[in-house]
């Protein structure tokens, strides 16, 4: 017999027939009920509780619905076979995500031996040590904070750390009430699409941060692309845009590598100032400078308010925090509050760690650290460029950040040259993907990442792009 | 002698004045040029330097501009007094913050004795240990992948882990790929109204989590109030409504903390099959349940993909990570990959650490826990408002869940309640803000969260109550 306890405490939220329904669930589940048992007639069960027949009929017509149970002609219901359950259960895996992979899943099967890529960084000097002592610190001396929610712009003492560093190291003016403390540019890009308003037109760089287009395309903005070379930078395009607001990366443009220079800097915050534009000026790898000293931000000499400065601790420490920052002008933290609904800050936790790595002058020491690092690697990629390939390919944008540019005398397409590369298993990054018009320049032109390489393999993945594309060099 | 160093190396980057306006700005600020020093001036400058006037120039009006320097006539440039212009810095605060301080510093600023605040959750028990454990585990053996970014819909073992916890508890059907780790619902609100289309509609629960409803608000949507009380939800306006999308808490109702019956349950689902609409299905603290068995998820019983599932990890762990996650119906699916730029999850380390924590079983374990410690806080709550108020409150809500309901018989509106209660040092809450359309009902009722409170405050925090509302009762 079957042993159903009914209650009839709470039978408005637990109707009789759901009571029945749920414990033979649960027994056929964790087996306490085996497979092909037969269950007791409704009858038989009807006498044993003492209720009326319906709630048994629709408890068993649900385990039948669920196929848990089926039921026999003139025999009754009998419990499925389980096994067989479980195995269906675990292959409704939905078929077109098996099938095609998305590009992380790629990039995780497609093993490359060298992948120059630009978003990642070095985690061989990763302080893990330091960065445990932190949250270890954090965790016994916060914990009666634990409970709660924080403020969602990010927690103040952080905010106020992070203003001064800004303020030490790219010379940018804020107060900590500026700061909005997110989990990516993507976070910080919803944020402040919701604070400006009446704005259409987005001038952006082309080549440019393919990402962050995308996002100012799908909230239904239009892009105007401005030109960026080596050289130049279409400010005549600008100026009869009729943009109201510009995204770039002048500390070192992606993906050329451009550092602006201070004339443009000047003349984009006139423009802005004429135009009540703004200027979203996202700083990613502002940290790291190799040739002359690093160059103040934007932000740092604009003196009306115009520019929303975007900087990130994915580049200079890791990206497995999902950190940043965006620094917003005063103008736009009154109607922050209005929106306060869609602010979400990272982990609490991580902002009282990075708080106290910063306070405690780990970040600095660390930021040092990785600029030696980081110079070496830099200087290695440009000297192993230069040996194998010598007047082959000219190298560009190299003066900052983590990635380079190369310009290769081939007459081969950049697509060529990636899958020349994939087949010696070295992967590089290609420009088209970056430009919202497809053009084809005389050469085509390359990008490379060296932050999340070993030195000792730069040699190796500059070895293979020769061999992988020395046959098609022009003399 | 100020001992300027001007480079050529790079001038169309540093041109001449901006090297010597960051040169003095820089030994300004650190105080290598004291305050109230006198400048060399220009014309010594340039004989120094051996450059024109005009650079000079240039930065000195600069440093005046920024109020670095002032100018005395007939005497030269001098540098101000740097105490004054730090202290001047610091009160750059934004007055409209220091005016109007958002709810989260009214709280810390105005300290309650007891705050009955139903966001926050126990800080005693939180595992600190584990917790400690598991992020050091963590960083020793994934240093490898700390220097890439993840899969932006979260790692894929973290989400195979929670698929099965959710399988295990409430009964939720889902395969990894469909669960989308985020930093907290307005999070997954953000996703969620990228992928659906063609909803002007949505129908939400009166009163409701009013977070939610304004975030869709913001989002240009229709709100549709649907009446609920403790023993109804309004169905047929719901039939009527033409809403194509309804945001529900059906496990412990919020504020009201109703359960939602079966019955409805299955109502819902008929309604959302017959109008190919989608139910949000907000399981916010699904885990606790004080009378009967938990009640599967609205999502198990649904077989037609009509039900987003959400959840997190805030009430049964801790709001201080900011981790939660959404399972989407598989047609939702194919549109994540053209929206993944959106897409921001939230610290990688710290979702090993948290599939590490429930791997090793220390999820369930604190689950348990937590259950019993809060049932204990639930019941002693209970006690203390029959001991003190006996018929003078009626209690509802409170079968499951991290909050009660009680509405109270007094001539008193809710807000005159909260006043009473606030001059005794408690905090309390009103129903009136999660609501879109402000009623008076009969009598006031209120909410109290007990998660947050120490078990020996509770009986502290409802006898002050007593104390505050004594007089007002209606006999």
């Amino acid at each position: 017999m079957f042993d159903i306890l009914l209650s009839n405490m709470d039978e408005t939220e637990n109707p009789l027939y759901l009571q029945i329904y749920n414990q033979f669930r649960e027994r056929i589940l964790t087996g306490d009920i085996q497979s092909n048992t037969r269950l007791p007639s409704v009858r038989a069960l009807q006498l044993q509780l003492n209720i009326s027949k319906t709630p048994i009929e629709t408890a068993y017509q649900m385990l039948v619905a669920e196929g848990f149970v089926y039921s026999k002609p003139q025999s009754g219901f009998y419990v499925i076979n389980m096994d067989e359950y479980e195995s269906r259960q675990q292959n409704k895996q939905p078929d077109y995500f098996l099938n095609t992979p998305t590009p992380d899943e790629l990039s995780v099967k497609k093993k490359y031996i060298i992948d120059f890529d630009p978003s990642a960084v070095d985690n061989e000097f990763f302080p893990i040590r330091t960065w445990k002592k932190m949250l270890h610190h954090v965790l016994e001396n916060y914990s009666n904070r634990i409970g709660e929610y924080g403020d969602m712009k990010g927690e103040h003492f952080l905010r106020k750390t992070i203003a001064n560093y800004l303020r030490n190291s790219r010379r940018v003016n804020c107060s900590p009430e500026q700061i909005i403390i997110g989990s990516g540019i993507s976070y910080s890009i919803t944020i402040l699409t919701r604070l400006i308003e009446g704005i259409r037109y987005v001038a952006f760089e082309e080549p440019g941060f393919e990402p962050v287009r995308e996002q100012f395309l799908q909230n239904g903005y239009e892009i105007i692309p401005i030109e960026v070379s080596n050289n130049s930078f279409g400010i005549k395009k600008l100026e009869e845009s009729g943009a109201q607001m510009i995204y770039v990366t002048p500390s070192h443009q992606f993906p050329t590598g451009r550092v602006m220079p201070y004339t443009e800097r000047e003349y984009l915050l006139h423009w802005a100032n004429k135009h009540n534009a703004y200027i979203i000026e996202d700083d990613y790898d502002g940290e790291f400078r190799y040739l002359g000293k690093p160059i103040p931000s934007l932000q740092s000499i604009d003196h009306q308010g115009r520019v929303i400065y975007i900087g990130t601790f994915s580049k200079a420490f890791t990206p497995a925090l999902r950190m940043n920052y965006m620094v917003l002008p005063m103008r736009l933290l009154k109607k922050l509050e209005s929106i306060h609904h869609f602010l979400s800050c990272p982990s609490r936790v991580e902002q009282w760690a990075m708080h106290a790595f910063i306070e405690q002058g780990h970040w600095y020491r660390h930021i040092r650290r990785m600029r030696n690092k980081y110079r070496k690697k830099h200087f290695t990629l440009m000297e192993c460029i230069q040996t194998h390939f010598a007047n082959k390919v000219e190298i560009t944008g190299h003066s900052a950040g983590l990635h380079l540019q190369i310009t290769v005398k081939t007459r081969l397409h950049e697509k060529e040259l990636l899958k020349l590369a994939a087949d010696k298993g070295v992967r590089v990054y290609d420009f088209q993907k970056m430009r919202i018009n497809k053009t084809q320049s005389s050469y085509p032109s390359i990008y490379l990442g060296f932050a999340g390489i070993r030195e000792a393999d730069l040699e190796k993945g500059i070895q293979l792009l020769k061999e992988a594309w020395s046959h098609s060099f022009i003399e």
